[in-house]
């Protein structure tokens, strides 16, 4: 059983993707299909179970059987019935996910937090290996957060720790999509990133930004690289504000690594080097002057590699 | 071993205290000695391996032995060797404590910050008992935090976690001890609320609070409980921002209880209904809705109770 192989799957609004991997995390095949979300939630479940299949049948060829499956999923998953509580990007409410599958596949499977098997496979594989306590910071449209701890994927009391996004940096602060104010996603995530230029040209700023349609956070990175001042300025405030968070996080967690991911984090060093300065300004110096702040390394693999992991942090002992 | 007696040392600036305990955390013998800290570390030291041999005569009347002595320091210990690094109150610096107790007793000895074994004394005998994942917030002077993490005491990757006091809640706020602005601790300790109300008398506010010549946030909370309206108004402002700090706390770290101790916390209702109000209303709905927040129970107890598990976390297995 302990040479068997890992199935690890990430379940995304756009495409599915799914790999084999061996017991160190190695990867054996890889595949991606499209999500096809609108098709519902049973043609999607059937479409993880195909892959699931042909996964299998390369591990038999191989003379491995398969463990089990880890599936990251971008919601709430009900980690003990197997159902995906609430999934926007799919439109998923309370889907028996887990039932789906079993009518198709006698392996075990897990569920996780799209962010939470990230962290984990950046932990196992990527930025944080040898991390004992990391914390993975991802920046999108939102911003995702997990925790692994003693190389454990820490989830709190009910499966909703690590909601870094959501800590609130500014009292008071720009609205929220959660309802709250100020929250560390309002201020420096993709979204918070383009609604700065937005309200900065409205004011009648002059920049290069004028000329995006539709303008996104990857357009004012790059602007900034050009030398735009206001692209320049908002990537300086996003990292500031970011800092801040990460400040807060280290305060409480003291953790040895931080691993930034998502798009925003692909800024490089304009974002690195104002970010990490922010960070140890904003916590105490024992805890500041040991962690890593760090990009991600596996990119979009990082989700069905921690998938896979889930799978062994499921079934140890 | 396993019915052996454990002793727990709470060494504070004014006082030490001490007991020995059996495995279950019953109190067989309680003792309370000055620190005398003017007295420098050795002789410090010298009391407190008084303390554990009086305490060993009466576990040896019980025919019992000691498996190992925890002692909570008011500061910063360096668990591998021993030392304590750092602790103000004490004015120690790099103080070799268990260096000088090795020449009088042969038991085991561990260190921990105080802050730290009061969450592991609330968690194994007080208000946290049967808590997975508790947080302690210690309001006083400062605001102390001590996390258990499955019955664990979680101290991060070099011992510096738990640092709730010094996470940054308003960005450019007031400063604090630090050397940063906006600290949790400068919005809502003791100390805080001292200074909100001497900021509010200067500006001219007429209050109860003119009256005390030593005015201490007991004295606030008091004028409070018999209707002033500045007391009430600073009791209230301290207990939104502790609530956005807890808020933070519980989108970080989903924890299912949140033990409230200090001076500041024997407020009550007064203090407690608009703090779980505003916790409740700074954090996500699924980690908010299933936290409980409850004052402390164990008192002055906390401490030695919690080094004394302090023993049974060192030396399990």
């Amino acid at each position: 059983m302990h040479d068997e192989f890992l199935i690890g799957i990430d379940l995304g609004g756009t495409n599915i993707k799914g790999a084999l991997l061996d017991i160190n995390g190695g990867i054996i095949e890889k595949k991606e299909i499209p999500t096809l979300a609108n098709t519902g939630p049973e043609a999607v479940a059937g479409r993880i179970a195909g892959m699931i299949t042909e996964l299998e049948i390369t591990a038999r060829e191989r003379s491995k059987g398969v463990t089990g499956v880890g599936i990251g999923v971008p919601g709430q998953p009900e980690r003990s019935t197997g159902d995906v509580i609430f999934a926007p990007n799919l439109y998923w409410r309370n889907v028996p996910l887990v039932k789906y599958l079993r009518r198709k596949t006698a392996l075990p499977v897990f569920l996780e937090n799209d962010a939470n098997v990230a962290a984990l496979g950046e932990q196992w594989r990527g930025a944080g290996q040898g991390s004992a306590n990391m914390v993975m910071v991802t920046i999108g449209t939102g911003i995702g957060g997990g925790i692994v701890l003693d190389g454990c994927l820490y989830t709190g009391a009910n499966g909703a720790a690590g909601e870094l996004g959501h800590t609130v940096i500014e009292p008071g602060g720009p609205q929220c999509s959660c309802g709250r104010r100020g929250c560390l996603e309002t201020l420096t995530s993709a979204t918070a990133m383009v609604r700065m230029a937005r309200e900065a040209m409205d004011r009648g700023v002059i920049t290069e930004l004028f000329r995006e349609e539709n303008l996104e956070a990857r357009d004012i990175i790059m602007a900034a690289r050009a030398g735009d001042r206001l692209a320049l300025e908002i990537v300086e405030k996003a990292a500031y504000y970011l800092g801040i968070g990460l400040g807060n996080i280290i305060n409480i967690l003291n953790p040895d690594t931080i691993v930034i991911g998502g798009g925003v984090s692909r800024a490089g060093e304009l974002l690195f080097e104002p970010l990490c300065r922010a960070a140890r300004e904003n916590c105490l110096e024992s805890a500041g002057s040991i962690v890593r702040i760090v990009p991600a390394q596996l990119g979009n693999d990082a989700g069905f590699v921690g998938a896979a992991q889930l799978v062994l942090q499921n079934t140890k002992r």
